[in-house]
């Protein structure tokens, strides 16, 4: 393994998880994001530390992969989660492209941290049962990736839902059962042929449906090492 | 302080926050979900551990608050996050009408790290530019709370624009800026308001709206340590 995609939280330092410190104080080179905490960038003691301010995301592309070519540990430390926001799959599918080994070390987003840290919960009984997120920046239409927790009992009306919503029933998706866990086993299927597909799959479970699935396989390509696959 | 509501993430240990962790090893009584990985739990060495499988949650929120008047420090271990299908938010107003003292240390939510586990980002630039996230259990339809990351450079316009979707100009909303820092600045108005209150507030920032902003009033209720406020 060289190359981790490593969340470092939103802001208080105390919020990187356990696996993303270990692995920031004993990487080779670390390459951070403007917004990370100074505290977290200083216990890379001995590491090359460069920041990714001023850089062009295929810049950093470029020395994620020649570093872990070099077989150096690479800890890429970005603010909040790789995956929310993060650009961490552009980085990822270059690293995947390139034959690179890596892997992605979620972070806590600011998404659920920051309003929790205003005293405001993301959802609450009989008050908000769903969240939507989306970013100020984005001009141009895009999709959208929807997220069902507990779904998996009633998983044929769930994709039934959203398919009379709008969704095509061949939009990719996917259950992912004990997601993190050892024994972590996902199942893809277009939104159509979910609800057979999963049949056998047990909880709890995490319903994904999205272009987003269909990166699976660049993000992938045989390169991740067990665990996070 | 006595009573912490801090999320153990998405099931892998590793994924614990540092925080998180050294509150697990250092409490007097761990209160854990079913889910919480067992090598965590094992972690509460010393302190008497009681699992929330089949207990109410109103026998949860008693039992929070009747420890923590105690002064014991009390963990109480949460999978994921506690304000992301957590019910961390009944627990935490329980503790503030009670007036006991607690704090919420947000954990790394299945949300993202699930899928990234599967090799999925949840955005994507040209593919996925937001996130909807509900329940399969929610059969009542409630609210939705949204969440705009960088939205502050344009947040006239992005108040406009759900204003124009349906939301009401009354709906609670806020702006928090350097979430989870030292230097954290929250600005709640009503959403019609909300631009206008904001003007001086700096990047980057948060903005949440729903229903769900008016519980920080009943949240906060004064017993906050100041980090967490």
């Amino acid at each position: 393994m060289t190359v981790w995609l490593v969340g470092a939280g939103p802001g208080d330092p105390g919020l990187i998880t356990v696996r993303g410190q270990a692995l920031v104080r004993n990487c080779d080179v670390l390459i951070h994001d403007r917004l990370v905490s100074p505290e977290l960038v200083a216990q890379a003691s001995g590491a090359l530390i460069v920041s990714r301010d001023g850089r062009e995301q295929e810049e950093i592309n470029r020395m994620l992969v020649e570093l872990g070519r070099k077989g150096l540990e690479v800890v890429r430390l970005k603010g909040g989660d790789p995956f929310v926001y993060g650009r961490g799959g552009e980085e990822a599918i270059a690293l995947a492209e390139a034959g690179v080994p890596f892997e992605v070390v979620p972070g806590v987003s600011s998404l659920a941290a920051v309003p929790a840290a205003a005293g405001i919960p993301l959802t609450h009984r009989g008050v908000s049962a769903g969240v939507r997120v989306y970013s100020g920046r984005t001009a141009e239409a895009s999709g959208e990736t929807v997220l069902v927790f507990m779904g998996l009992h009633e998983l044929a009306r769930v994709c039934d839902d959203l398919v009379a919503e709008g969704f095509d029933p061949s939009t990719p998706a996917a259950v992912i059962s004990r997601g993190t866990l050892p024994d972590q086993e996902v199942v893809v299927a277009e939104l159509g042929e979910l609800a057979a597909a999963a049949e056998e799959v047990s909880a709890p479970a995490l319903v994904v449906v999205g272009e987003v699935v269909s990166l699976r396989d660049r993000l992938l390509a045989g390169v991740l090492q067990e665990s996070a696959v």
